[in-house]
């Protein structure tokens, strides 16, 4: 009556072992070495690894931006992310200046509510922290299971708060147990440099990047661990791209700190020359904070090697370069900034790090999953295949070689900044509790199969 | 038929999961949410803990040193070591100048075998690394499971290795699969101080620690980093003592180099003034590297927060403080190295660590036993609570509260470093591959049970 | 008919030479080993080290405060300056909402002028850096000789720049060769920390300190120091208190970068401890930044002996503690910051310093005189004892012993923070221009004798 | 009757001073705005710089290397130096094993007596530091002028001390006022490396580069200095040329110790792929340590900018190409390590360091002159145009331009590594003690006109 999955290879944030895993009513109830197979359902794995479905912290579905809407909403998105081996999302709700934070999160539960393919939790992502939103935070935390707040220090006279604003924000997350993430770019120096950039004509897509310099990350991310080490508050940098910034943290662990970085793949796999593509492509990479120069990608592969980066997001945020990206033609501060990254997530971390030898298995999981449970209080329901946890799944054929092209993903958006990239490794099967959702290349899970996740409050010494 | 352990909570280096474990043929054969009881000897765990049995990866066990032996033998050494949840340990079998590390080796075996309470395997700690030596490592790693060497750049005139030699060892350890672990002192330096002092009569315990400065130690820490460096060699830093050279790890490291390094509890509850306790006291604390200024246990403690230190070992080497300590009553560098803590390893990091909010339980885990198991090729096979893995189980009691003392200790030294220290936590039961053998105050095993592990080659990128 | 010093050592910030200097129309015009007395006046200098007058580069006279003003006119503080061996200084003109810089600068050349004992210059402290100010920059620098503006990160809702202005201000800066100053704290931070002390009752001096935390400064030192690097601009950071914050500007200089900072005699000798003192005691050491933990003492010393701090500074901000200070007596934010200072700047460096061993003498000329003449343009008519330069030169003897007091100090203020210090060395003579305007204890100079210095444009490849 | 240098501008460490300069009796007398011309020598020297004679702190003259002698002897290295505008230097008188110091520098003395053209004095490179040899230490210091002592890190079973060696070495020398001087490179390394790479039949010149990494130099600069740490001993590492050694030097000073590091012009300017020239052409370049890769250039120029490296020498020693060279044409071990150097230092120095913009004119002086007589005891003697100081002044014309060849250098080799580069700045006349020793291109002194110079004690201090 359960789900028996036989003869793989059970790869968890620390060991890979040989064992079936039975599941049932949702959740795995046994792993041993040999299951009989009795009534169960008996899926043959073998020669495949088990690892726990992909959790990805940071995605952008349906989200208004910039005069547009991302072109993936929670239905192609959120099954998209499916193929890719990711079975649970933190999307951002966007609240705005004037909106309550309950608001916010109501409109992202209409959002995904009936279409997700994949359980989700949310973060909110505030567009406007003043005293009455931060006054909802406690009831948010208790009763909403969003214990997420992300704070942005850049995007001046629109997203960007104070200092005093993250810094309250700080304590009260520290007395209520949440986290705060910071988007950390100094907006009033990039605000400067755009408009100097703009008033000089300057206006292709490689101006998105050098009017975004990594000193700016830097920055603002040695500034918010300071304001976070006086508020005694733990914090979690979002989207990591430089060594300017990853440096900030390591320092910040080495003083004893609880500070979190993540990183995405583009900032793995692509880099500041991609912007000098010829036409517009370049326009497909503009993302913020952009990307950098190619000597940055090692630093953040030690960072994810000694995991003084510990969670690994996509950051997906997904426009056509047709009519969308296009938006910018003439002015590289009018391209919508983002990239369709939530289906290739694992893969380019599979390929390039435990394929290439950089990390190892354990490492993998533990940076798309694992910690990303810990740190969001998902865990041990997700992040893990363990007993009592969900069984969500991934059948991971390392042996299948394939290139990633936007003629074949499954994201809604034209194009894909990891085109042409040959890998090794994919899902052969997706687990969603049990249900199987992905069969090698088709979906065959039921729309609006996703749940809501409620967060837990934030514990410092999980891992 | 099998042995069931009910009701307790499963503790890895990354999970924590409520499951039933079923041991059968010594080994896990089945984790699950509930096991029925069938014909099995049931065991009620709930409430405990479930860890994996600790492994200890530096003992000396009945070694001669300065004129007498280790006080303990592989009898009384691995029953303390029982009594404290450890299960495994990697002894440190001496060669010395003319012997070949074949014979090394078997006189290693003739020590243990027959008496050995806990399984066991080997590291050779190299006299006199000359050409022949080095001729046998190939076939010593390949044939005898032994595959970590120590070589020493401390005790001049003695066992200390030239630099020739350790970038000689570290490349041919490169080549076959040998991990080098380093006790890394400035010998040259430290023997001249030691004339020094005993020729200005400065003769007290306490001259022990003023004579083998941190800066003696950091030198040499980072020296054998950069030979390693050069070499393209893992290195094994052991009993890492100070800022200086636990940076010197931290910042190889940053540079992505397979650098590891091992702390002991000693370094985190004991410091340099307990070198002036009164009368001859200070001798128990006499150890190498020494004791430190108390600020270096925070630098220590968010190491292995941080995992930049990977192992916490005993570097159990007791000897009475009568008849044998005394040897140095009159002159310090007389005194026998080294102390008593095989038996509360595990305690003393569980306490102050898990217990009093430093670390968490899975890294608790992950430093006792899991990483040390990756690092010297005992995984999975030990090291973790899997599938597959040997049983050796620690049901620990975090409830209990007791008193460590030398009255009441199973080590045969007739002093305790952590004498009148009172932690919380206990092993209730021990297992080793699924034979009980430690019954709460009562050692049930067999003498001679336990077995000797050979060890597997170093593969750098599995944490 | 000139002014022959005989018989002393001359310093300089590199040379100490035996040999007579003839002063003639105000300047140096012969150094040399013997001068023969002709029809100068003779000034037997022997067994004197004669340095340039000092210079001190952050001063606050006669200026408004916290509903008060400052005890020390341009008459009462520049004579004390004198008696202390400074000859020249660069005071702060208050710019405030609403004015212009140029009105600001006359103010200040009112409150000066007729008044001063020594020479004097400007900065320009900006309380409102907006966009008209920002153009009347240039015309400043070019016509009014103030070519130095300090930026405040700190005094929310007062003076406290975003960091839009600071950025626009270094760019500017750049463009026509002046010199930003700040004084890095992050007000938002400390704004909230003083309500919370507020709100709980905490009112004592020493909340002082602990509202305003040394990771505040290093926040914003480390802040400032990123905007210039972005701006391409040099940059000068005021009072240098603590390791986080000294740290910061030589992580900077060793990228290469024009950074600069300042340290003065209280965070020297002064510590945290002092707020501690018995009564309202405490609000004498009130100061922003605050005292800090003693330990810093060292980091400070080690910077200024490897110049990587180039400026010592009075920051004299002189109140009387009756009435003044105690104007907090229930609201430790309402104690006027600031000591009187800019008598003992010089000797405070000379005894701990020199007298003491930890920098050499030319290294004292250095930071106390001809480093600053060099940061504010004013080098070589001040900061050196050298052909053509002004003749400002302090006859310094070594051999006296004196003890600090405000009950003989020549500032106004009721109180003194270095008060029963006893210190070596003291100028026998001081010149002005080749005026003698102190002999020993009288000050024989003339009321209004000071001129007005124009700075010029920052260089900054001068040391 | 003295020499009177009329219109120039004089240039110390820390002054740039437009005044006249008289020399009487080889030492100046008066520095002053207009000296009358009595019945002087005048020299026309206005729009020139007036420099402090050259100091080259790092010489090898007629000295025997690997079964040749350097090509230069006192006569042809000396003359060379005065036409680089240096006149004074410290060569290094080789002790060979077996030797005593006492004849090491007598030997030295019978080389350059008679000869030299410029004033000089030695160090001793010590052969072989023996137990008596150290004990001839106090009488050399005090009775025959030299003071400083090269340690040999590097050449296994030749030069190479150990570390106990090393270390008695600067207990002795903090005891009795001398500076170790160190070759920081880790022989035991290199040794087998060499081997290594000759075995495998890599012969060519580039492989002397890649058998003496960077590392190597960091490692044993690191050690070197955590013993003189030990020692409580101040430290001078000869030629610095990587990151990894300058950065351990900053290390240390940041901590307040007394470790001063020197570079050299082929560091700055040439880099790694010099040995890749066509046909045997890289053997030029053969120096130990060897050039690095091109990134540590901007590394070293801001250590001297920041003055975090302190002293500029050549570490000229000269070899043919042709005939001496050569000797390592199939064996890059065999290749005489070394290069012409001397005349150029400071040509180099002033063209890519002030005339390029990177570092000013006081500075330029410290380095290549005031800095290098305070190291080594020879100020104010030598170091400064100070009154009272030896009239060594180099008449610098800034705007001559030259292109640097073995065609029309002073130096006796073949070879230049500078050959073809075109640099500003020539001397256009040098003082040797107020004799003029070069007039344009043509020297005009006397051959032994140099005088031996006794080098003082060491005092920490002084800058």
């Amino acid at each position: 009556m359960g789900t028996l999955l036989r003869g793989g290879t059970v790869v968890t944030a620390s060991d890979t072992v040989h064992a079936d895993v039975l599941v049932e009513d949702e959740v795995v109830t046994t792993i041993a070495r040999h299951i009989p197979p009795s009534d169960h359902t008996v899926v043959d794995v073998s020669g495949c690894y088990l690892f726990p479905g992909g959790i990805d912290p940071h995605t952008h579905l349906d989200m208004p931006f910039g005069g547009t809407v991302t072109i993936d909403d929670f239905e192609s998105g959120t099954r998209a992310a499916a193929f890719g081996g990711t079975t649970s999302m933190i999307d951002f709700a966007l609240h705005t200046k004037g909106d309550t934070l309950k608001n916010a999160i109501d409109t992202w539960h209409d959002k995904a509510s009936g279409k997700a393919a994949i359980d989700y939790g949310f973060h909110v992502m505030v567009g406007d922290m003043n005293a009455s939103v931060m006054a909802e935070i406690p009831d948010v935390v208790e009763k909403e299971g969003v214990t997420s707040f992300k704070v942005f220090m850049a995007y001046k006279n629109n997203l960007q708060a104070d200092d005093e604003t993250l810094f309250r924000t700080l304590r009260l997350a520290a007395e209520v147990g949440a986290l705060v993430q910071v988007h950390a770019e100094n907006g009033d120096v990039i605000d400067v440099l755009v408009k100097e950039a703009l008033e000089k004509g300057l206006t292709a897509p490689k101006y998105h990047a050098l009017t975004r310099p990594p000193e700016a990350e830097g920055e603002a991310t040695a500034r918010a661990i300071r304001l976070a080490e006086i508020a005694g508050a733990p914090l979690y940098v979002v989207h990591v791209t430089c060594a300017e910034a990853a440096n900030a943290i390591s320092d910040a662990r080495k003083r004893g700190l609880p500070i979190y970085g993540e990183t995405c793949p583009q900032y793995l796999v692509c880099d500041v020359t991609d912007y000098e593509r010829p036409g517009f492509e370049g326009a497909k990479y503009v993302m913020s904070p952009p990307l950098r120069d190619k000597w940055n990608q090692d630093v953040l592969w030690n960072k994810l090697k000694n995991m003084e980066l510990q969670a690994f997001g996509s950051d997906h945020c997904s426009f056509h370069l047709k009519g969308q990206k296009e938006l910018g033609i003439h002015d590289f501060s009018k391209i919508p900034n983002g990239s369709p990254t939530i289906e290739h997530r694992m893969n380019i971390l599979y390929h390039y790090g435990v394929h290439e030898g950089r990390i190892g298995l354990n490492k993998f999981v533990a940076l798309t999953s694992t910690n990303i449970a810990k740190l969001f209080g998902l865990f041990p329901k997700k992040g893990t295949i363990a007993v009592g946890s969900d069984a969500d799944i991934v059948v991971w054929d390392p042996s299948v070689k394939h290139t990633i092209s936007a003629a074949t993903h499954h994201m809604r958006a034209d194009n894909n900044i990891f085109e042409d990239m040959t890998v090794y490794g994919k899902p052969k099967y997706v687990f969603l509790r049990g249900h199987k959702i992905v069969d090698h290349d088709s979906y065959i899970g039921a729309v609006g199969q996703g749940q809501f996740l409620r967060c837990g409050r934030f514990y410092p010494v999980q891992f």
